[in-house]
């Protein structure tokens, strides 16, 4: 190496995209309503090339109001925790100012596009969301060769015991088919 | 809220004390000089009241080269996913420039003053690290009331299945001193 330390900070930035693609003033009244978003996020990464098939989104729950996306970032910004639902999370919490969601008289909750891996479902826990909701599995990620690493049914369990609520396969052809449309692409498999 | 959209980039840096605490050419020969590194940054980190009481750093395994450091900043930084170890895998690969630490001929290893909670167990086995070195364990961290969340002996058992060598409770005593220093100053536990 021929410095003697690293950059002191870093800065994470999402894609030019995204007010192309995601309406901050709407509602978004369902389940159907928020994972189409999510989804819609994992697709345009996926088109216009800048990561992995994945996106997120962080609502209030009871208005539906937007509170902040993400998108697979892993591979754009040279940084392996950047998960969909870790840059949601990230912003949101940038956006309210706090280091938890939960505590306020609002709740939210997180929409991803895929079941979260080890990390993201510990970091969902830590977050203070109260609701998840996924939409392609383990097994539709695992057929790409995306590993979810240390994820078992306790773990589910344990963020249920911890009070969150999960809602899983909303809209999960159309999430695999995301999935697909990566494969088709040839798309890099940053954790096989 | 008042706004119509979140901002589109975040900023995480490094507290100011760094580089007074940090040798960065000084050549970690072993696992005590690491660890050592490991507990004084989440001494340091209490001490000046930057976030909890956790630190983390990652070497080249052979050389003993210190690539990047990390300290909580939950708090400081309003972002929850900023574990040690998370801020510790970000650095390290901003400073290599890739998403993975693996695939070069240099191997590296993270050294943490406390057993890994959930997300960063996920995000450890991401980065591409092959070795975990330790020193507090999950129960000394419980008797704080930090929870872990769902981590499992199958989880550590997962990463060792991807070929990780894990090494627990070097220098426990000290790196629970810090544990302890953190609750005697009445730290905010911001996960419990």
């Amino acid at each position: 190496m021929t410095e003697s330390r690293p950059m002191s900070s870093l800065i994470i930035g999402t894609p030019a995209w995204l007010d192309d693609v995601v309406d901050w003033r709407a509602s978004y009244a369902t389940d159907d309503d928020r994972m189409r978003l999510a989804i819609e996020l994992a697709r345009q990464n996926v088109a216009r090339g800048t990561g992995g098939p994945f996106g997120a989104a962080i609502f209030e729950r009871e208005s539906g109001a937007l509170v902040s996306v993400g998108m697979n970032s892993v591979v754009r910004l040279h940084n392996s925790t950047l998960h969909a639902e870790m840059l949601a999370i990230m912003l949101a919490e940038q956006r309210i100012g706090s280091y938890t969601l939960h505590g306020s008289a609002i709740e939210h909750e997180l929409v991803s596009s895929c079941d979260p891996c080890a990390m993201c479902l510990g970091g969902i826990l830590w977050s203070g969301v109260r609701r998840i909701v996924t939409g392609a599995d383990r097994a539709d990620a695992s057929a790409l060769d995306f590993d979810e690493g240390p994820v078992f049914p306790e773990s589910y369990a344990y963020l249920e015991s911890r009070g969150l609520t999960i809602t899983r396969g909303v809209r999960r052809a159309e999430a695999v088919a995301v999935l697909e449309l990566y494969r088709r692409q040839g798309g890099v498999i940053y954790n096989a």
